[in-house]
């Protein structure tokens, strides 16, 4: 009954000591502890919260019921990015070479997308060949060779985590900040890394739209890090419009080609050397975010970036030359366009509902079993605010199929309102910084 | 995924409406909705409630997956009463026959102990040769022909709620106000009953021991009476002490014999005939309350409600020679008495520890599946306020061994203190009465 009586204690807003959460997780990995009293568990931590000192020792447990990787062989400091994912989030794939050609090693194991967003493995996976199962050995030996490694999280790397992201998925016990942010954590602190950025999104696109819920995720993610001797910085960052214009794996990728070759839409640029900038600071290869900016930029716009990007796609067995040839990627075969159907302005968007028909259309997963389509996907130059001509294209849809493409028009015609006033301001592409 | 979105709802503090219950209900008895997703639920219930269409909603489902006993073969007005338990609590024993013996038929289903709270039906196990696994079909002709039948709730009614029950017990969930009430009026309702009597316990003693708490409950469960068209009444009644001086099957046994008889311990004779005037003004066999009262008085004077009683035990196997007898009850061998070591006053009584106490004793189960030992309990004559000299019986334990005697002594020298001052007034045996 140890398990009933630890729930209790929890469902009544007491906190569980490091020994006891230990006792229960040890129970629960030998079956001792049920699956539905975790849930039970779960549901009392989404209600109760975990306190600074609980969450920690949770975290650990997390941590310990997979591998560590000991990066101590790759010289410098190792600094990771992470994005709480949205619409067109495709900064890690320039981000990543960009910060590793200036210096800064970066260990980065990532998610599939679920849900309305997308995720970075997803998006590699669209370049031809490209691997991101390396194993531990390879994923430290290629860091050691080219200061980056862009690979999924491997089973070895919290499966404690796992399951229980597969038991809070079906018992609506996803939504808890303290939940989000161990399970976070604990995935980035087992890479090897010895700093972080965060990029918590805000908006009605990002996983916690509103601003408190995201700036709580973030103080307890910095809290998290910190207690582990991590330095770790949390950007406050737009996700009430997709971020550039592609939204879709290959078409994503495209466009962060171009933004590597010093190119590419204003947004995605800015937010990249924005976080390129912290990272050359956290990683000491910048005495400050202005100076770090720049050399980001100059990274882009010389070719460094994009090359490094090409060593990349080649140590992890992709076809390299689609960095000078981004018509390789996959692409679909009907294309058509939303346009508007008056002038005026384009209004708020529901970048939700633009995820989710990316997701209908196949470019994301319904369950983690389904499989996805790379070339598929939309290219939007719509923004908020933006004012429009009648004619104008808002959005172009890439789909498999005619009927796909006209059921896709339809979600984004209504996601995407031209309308006769300007809308309220969108956020600020950079809302926040946080830093404790 | 529809389980997973009605558990986010609930989450969320919004009501199911009736038929996204019947739903999920009807999903979880085919194993489309599983255990851990139900815990979920049970905990989102815990901390969000159940607005008053959703618990009638609720009780409903509880009701239809079982049977509801007709009694409409059995003339007059059917009425049972529910307690929520304590320890010595044994009403039931005196209140069934008494009733009956005035003209009111009493269909009583009744539940095991569990935790530190007898139950009815251990305490007439304890007589010899009583069976209370009576089927529906016994339980209706007894009632037709000697007006109350005094039997286990069957696993024909409401299984369901006894499916939730298991899991609600392991998973932290059973101190929830609506799934308390639901699953006690479920189990009513299905009795074929007009009308209930609840007696609500407060005090330390008490399942719910805070007074709001209790208030609540009974409030809960006159409404869903009410809403399925039955009248009911609630007493609030201490559970500060120890109900009586018997704590134990049966020993709690012979103390209802002897009240049956006239004799007894004042408060369960004053407690016992409060509650039949109420049940005999709701069955229509008295005019108000202090006609039943002292029509109820006048049947425990006479040997009517004697007689009822052993009706009763010999309709359902046992040994009626127990109500002339009760030295032919089951005894314990090793008996020994706790006194006062000093002049004073009973001080305030851990009445949660002494039940404890008593099934480590062997008089309750630890567990669903243990088997008790009738004989062994306490006999307290101690009751909070009382002055007490030196050397005087506190309380005697009726044990199955000298070790266990001594054990219990030690938990019962620290539950039944004695004090140099009078302690605060103990609650008032009758504390409160609730018809809505």
């Amino acid at each position: 009954m140890i398990g009933a009586s630890l729930i209790a204690k929890k469902r009544n807003g007491e906190a569980l000591s490091a020994s006891e959460l230990e006792q229960f997780f040890s129970a629960y990995s030998r079956g001792a502890v049920t699956e539905y009293q975790m849930a039970a568990w779960l549901m009392a931590v989404y209600f109760r919260g975990l306190e600074p000192a609980e969450l920690a020792a949770f975290v650990e447990t997390l941590l310990r019921s997979g591998i560590t990787v000991d990066l101590a062989t790759v010289p410098g400091t190792k600094v990771d990015k992470h994005s709480t994912g949205g619409v067109g989030d495709k900064v890690s794939l320039v981000l990543a070479p960009l910060v590793a050609a200036l210096g800064v090693p970066v260990p980065m194991m990532s998610g599939r997308g679920l849900g309305h967003s997308g995720g970075t493995v997803d998006k590699l996976e669209s370049i031809p060949g490209f691997r991101t199962d390396l194993t531990v050995a390879e994923y430290r030996t290629q860091l050691e060779r080219i200061g980056c490694a862009l690979i999924s999280q491997t089973a070895e790397v919290a499966p404690l985590d796992r399951r229980l992201y597969a038991l809070r998925d079906v018992t609506a016990t996803v939504e808890s900040i303290p939940l989000i942010a161990a399970s976070i954590m604990s995935k980035k602190l087992a890479e090897g890394i010895d700093a972080l950025l965060l990029d918590v999104k805000l908006g009605n696109g990002a996983f916690l739209p509103e601003r408190d819920r995201a700036e709580q995720l973030a103080r307890t993610m910095i809290q998290i890090g910190q207690a582990h001797g991590k330095r770790v910085v949390a950007l406050l960052t737009a996700m009430d419009r997709p971020l550039g214009q592609a939204v879709g794996n290959a078409l994503e990728v495209a466009e962060c080609v171009a933004t590597l070759r010093g190119a590419g839409p204003e947004d995605l640029r800015t937010l990249t050397l924005a976080q390129a900038a912290e990272m050359l600071v956290l990683g000491g290869a910048a005495p400050d975010l202005e100076a770090g900016r720049v050399a980001a930029a100059g990274a882009l716009d010389d070719g460094r970036a994009a090359a490094r990007f090409q060593a990349i796609i080649e140590a992890q067995g992709g076809d390299a030359s689609v960095v000078d040839d981004p018509a390789r990627l996959p692409a679909a075969p009907v294309r058509r366009e939303l346009v508007a159907d008056r002038d005026g302005w384009v209004g708020a968007m529901d970048v939700r509902a633009v995820g989710i028909a990316a997701v209908a259309l196949g470019a994301g997963r319904r369950t983690l079993d389904s499989s996805i389509d790379p070339a598929v996907g939309f290219v939007i130059p719509a923004k908020p605010g933006m004012p429009v001509s009648r004619g104008g294209v808002l959005a172009t849809v890439h789909a498999g199929s005619a009927a796909a493409a006209a059921e896709a028009l339809g979600v984004l015609s209504r996601a995407i309102p031209v309308q006769d006033v300007p809308p309220p301001a969108a956020l600020p592409l950079i809302a926040g910084r946080m830093t404790e």
